[in-house]
């Protein structure tokens, strides 16, 4: 066996466990051998389904001794983000699951409240988690219960302003809240922040020592029974003298920093907070991303998330991609843009990596703004930055710009100012399931005014949208793409601005008008030849622009077909409601043109292949057949028998 | 002259300032007479438009201090929020205009880019203002500038994640940057977090003193020549030791605090301030809302918003109003719902008056949460309560409930909690203008999937749907309703709740259907009579739901009528796109229904009387009644001809 490996070599006690139920009959002994076994399943099952690795390998300790103390379901354990509980839900009951991870069918990536009661609270978007926590706390003063809340919150999740209002607000309060808050000095990228730099300085300060006792951190809020035990927990923890003021002044009662992946620490802390009277308390827990997994410990990300890998080697089975990633794409374009134009900046709210502007960043570092998880301040500060003249692109996930949207509206639509905003995981996600679909920012950025917004069909057609966005300076711009690889076309060698408001027509027919705004126009093309071999003549257009709308299109469109159908990867309110809304208040229907308007279903979607959950949405070939057979009241029958 | 009035007997300076060029021209000694003459200019021009009087008050000598030191426009100055920007209109060109205040056609009651060149950001929503200037110091060095950034911020503005995100990302860079936090102790309504406790204990403590000079606190700061103006300024400036470390913490030099109504205090202070040298500064003034006028020192709220009043009483003019506001039968039918149902509380973000939850929380003190400026905290925090089985009512109002869209998305939505959200202010609001108006929460919530969305067409149908939303417990509910007074229809005893996803018909006819969603349904009557005049019989019904559609009704207005228009107090994406795309995706366009989708303009709409902003939008009985006859291709001509 590989070094790599956790070894764990006596009687077997995880096979013991299946709720926390089991655990809590093990001894404080056992503790350590159940976290080896228990790390050594998340790796050997993560090794299968791919997912977030280093998170859980961090909270291994932690997980074991929050159950062990804690009477989950019934005192609430609430994950934030939630990635890291993996651990968590191979000891509440699915350890039979685990290698269903993100699996069509299988379990979530993330706590969901659907999939088991140890999930009191769903989570994937971060820092939720205190003010959720919060919400439980009050009810129980309300209800008159006496259960425990407890918040495990990363360091990386703290720089999110929602985080800092739940603290403001839970610590002018007095109800019974424990916030963990786990620092590994990691958020997906090392965090950036102020407030990182604080943690930093209490946890490496040279003036670390052991206190006399606990009780100085905790006599406010202990019950008077509690100074007997002080005694036993002096040996096991040490405090910075008046390292957490930062937290005091907020109102939560500081205790740490302690070693997260020492349970002789965990264990006698944990209980003793568990037992402390009334107020809100922060636990400082310091652990180790990827920790225990020599590969995961070795590499710059920690294994966040991670392909199926090999477990003795840990090498990740990635393959071989046919054509550039969309993100890469955009990447590269934006470079080539900043070529040319010193006044374009980026800016990423914690996903360098995942927005591709780590590319751009080496390239500009002086250009490159990560302002850590923190979408408000991202699109404000793009916000300020474009008042001077500069040309911003904010990069920013369809799901994460509904955390600025606010910002949008009132601080770049509102001004027109010409922010450029890249939202990256347009539509279905794939096995980071509803959580992160991009399926609303249609709808939510189509009814402000003075935006242009456009959707790419393929990777050219991206490259052309960030020159056009370069190009836009006299309002707000916005280009969204999907997660995952490109159609494989030729590239342009420069990016050419598009003309604003102007779609394109792809094919010509004469019955059928085929609508398609993002990337379905592949499906949609496929669409037309099947419609052809049913003796349907089909028009295919890309609409590129969904505001301004291409109306000069749109009414041809309307005008020289019998039946018009829109596709796009978005919910309802979105383009082709805004087809709709430009049809009807022009009188374009009033002749009895079958419109047909195909969007993302109004449900939230499970983890699945794209391309599957595309194919169930109706929003694959296939499915646009079906519609304009449907609109043309053609059954099976009749379509051979009349057509063939 | 009353006391109440602020007296100025010498030669007047104010007249011979017409911008800050002009100010500066003026002697150190010259400026608190300055200072008197622009407060009572401001008085009196409030006094003749009403509007924001307490926060321009306490920022008399801040302004004059600013302008008089700072080299404005060229320096940027940006007030948070914004509604203490009078003083600086006055003194920035817009004396003048300053009696249009909030008018129709006159100066925004809010700082706007397009108004002056001395307002380089736009504001109204709290907290965008270190965002924005951070955005402006980092293009500043970008570019090779040297001007000053200076964002003025309510110590309640300090309670919203946002201005943290902003303090984060500024404390850890290295970019100059001027923020003062105007510490007035109050919002809208006295605040509460455990921040504001914080900075009390600052500006209470006994342990004030004389620090020996100013040196210390900016010591790190200041070019090596300041050290010899050090002693002229000491005598000035008293600080509490050790008293900013929670900002220091955040990577923001802390000075103060400073009384902001000395300029004996100010002016030295700001100076050296300015001339420091990199990083970012936050200059803690404490002032007092409403100084120097004692109707509005004597006042609970210090005159926050006020109607016309008379200068010498203090008086307001509050028309006597014909019917309940809104606001109030929200909260009372909230009232009768939470004495039958002890489940239920209510939380609100700041806005206790506004939303009526001042009145519930003198009935339920309990059970009511004001969570500060934090509506994405409001939000998720409400989720929790939901989660243990309380009824949470989240009273947002539609603009500011953007701030928490995610969070409805994510912690709410998803997971199907059964949170009620009161939105209040839907629709266009009068004089707060565009960054206040209600107008895209029908797009951004409609597209979510669990959600039931109701509109209140009066008084009576907001009772019930309260009373609706009470029983809805397995899914997320929100009703809306307009700013204003309701229409005086006779109320319900009780409130009973609403069949989910039935609208009602009022009126049947034969040829046009109207289809109102919330309060035009007045309005959509009146044009049901001037149709009939017309010799058009119209069938108007009321859709009260959005979500779920009553799909019945409409499918029934679609059969049976050549015309269906569809009116609503929202933007595109909102109800008539969703019953647009029922009637697409159902057929029911096919036979050439002419269909109509009235709507909010595609524009930011400033200040006016909201019956003109609805009359200018075409939602008014005249604008459905042309919305027809364009429909059916009547001219007046023909329509006189053919139909009288």
């Amino acid at each position: 066996m590989d070094a790599a490996v956790p070894r764990v070599s006596k009687t077997p006690l995880l096979d013991q466990v299946d709720t926390p139920a089991d655990l809590r009959q093990l001894s404080e002994q056992e503790l350590p051998q159940l976290a080896a076994e228990l790390r050594a399943e998340l790796i050997d099952a993560v090794s299968q389904t791919g997912g977030h690795l280093g998170a859980g390998l961090g909270v291994v300790e932690l997980t074991v001794a929050l159950h062990y103390l804690f009477d989950t379901p019934n005192d609430r354990l609430i994950w934030d983000v939630s990635h890291q509980s993996y651990p968590h839900k191979i000891l509440t009951g699915r350890r039979s699951r685990i290698r269903t991870l993100r699996q069509p069918g299988g379990l979530s990536g993330f706590t969901k409240r659907t999939e088991s009661d140890y999930d009191p609270f769903g989570a994937a978007h971060s820092s939720t988690s205190i003010s959720a926590g919060l919400g439980m706390a009050v009810a129980r003063e309300l209800s008159g219960g006496t259960n425990n809340v407890v918040c495990v919150i990363g360091d990386g999740a703290m720089s999110a302003g929602m985080a800092y209002e739940a603290m403001n607000n839970a610590g002018a309060r007095n109800e019974r809240l424990i916030v963990i808050l786990n620092d590994n000095d990691m958020s997906i990228a090392p965090p950036t922040g102020a407030l990182s730099s604080y943690l930093a300085r209490i946890t490496s300060s040279d003036s670390y020592f052991y206190v006399r006792d606990i009780a100085k951190q905790l006599a406010k809020r202990l019950p008077k029974s509690w100074e007997r035990r002080a005694a036993r927990v002096e040996e096991y923890t040490r405090s910075l003298w008046q390292g957490g003021a930062w937290f005091e002044e907020l109102g939560l009662h500081y205790v740490g920093p302690i070693d997260g992946h020492d349970l002789n620490q965990l264990l006698p802390v944990l209980k003793n907070v568990r037992d402390a009277g009334e107020g809100p308390i922060l636990v400082h827990v310091v652990t180790q991303k990827g920790k225990g997994y020599a590969p995961a410990e070795a590499s710059a990300d920690k294994y966040h998330g991670v392909a199926k890998f090999n477990v003795v080697t840990g090498v990740q089975a990635k393959p071989a991609a046919s054509a550039p990633s969309y993100t890469r794409v955009f990447a590269d374009s934006l470079i080539a843009e900043a070529k040319k134009d010193e006044k374009i900046v980026a800016i990423t709210a914690a996903m360098p990596d995942g927005t591709g502007l780590d590319v751009f960043g080496r390239e500009f570092p002086d250009r490159t703004f990560d302002v850590g998880i923190a979408e408000q301040h991202a699109v404000t500060f793009a916000a300020g930055l474009a008042t001077e003249g500069m040309k911003p692109f904010a990069a920013i996930y369809s799901t994460f710009l509904q955390r600025g949207y606010d910002q949008v509206v009132h601080d770049v639509a509102l001004q027109s100012l010409p922010v450029r905003f890249a939202i990256d995981r347009a539509g279905f996600v794939g096995a980071d399931g509803a959580t992160h679909a991009g399926t609303f920012d249609l709808a939510y950025l189509g009814c402000l005014p003075n935006f242009v917004i456009m959707a790419a069909a393929d990777e050219a057609e991206l490259k052309h949208m960030v020159a056009t966005a370069a190009s836009i300076d006299d309002r707000p711009s916005a280009f969204r793409y999907p997660r995952g690889e490109g159609t494989g076309v030729a590239m342009p060698e420069v990016g050419i601005p598009l003309e604003i408001g102007k779609g394109r027509i792809l094919r010509e027919g004469t019955t059928i008008a085929l609508l398609s705004f993002g990337t379905r126009l592949q499906e949609t093309l496929k669409a037309a030849d099947q419609l052809a071999a049913l003796g349907l003549s089909a028009t295919v257009a890309d609409a590129r622009f969904m505001k301004p709308l291409d109306t000069e299109l749109i009414r041809q469109l309307a005008e020289n077909h019998d039946v018009l159908v829109t596709i796009e990867e978005g919910s309802v309110g979105g383009f082709g409601s805004h087809v709709l809304h430009y049809l009807a208040e022009n009188g374009l229907l009033d002749r009895g043109l079958k419109v047909r308007s195909k969007v993302m279903p109004d449900v939230f979607v499970d983890q699945d292949k794209p391309e599957v959950m595309y194919q169930r949405a109706g929003l694959s070939a296939q499915g646009i057949v079906e519609t304009v057979r449907d609109a043309l009241q053609m059954n099976k029958a009749k379509a051979v028998r009349g057509r063939a």
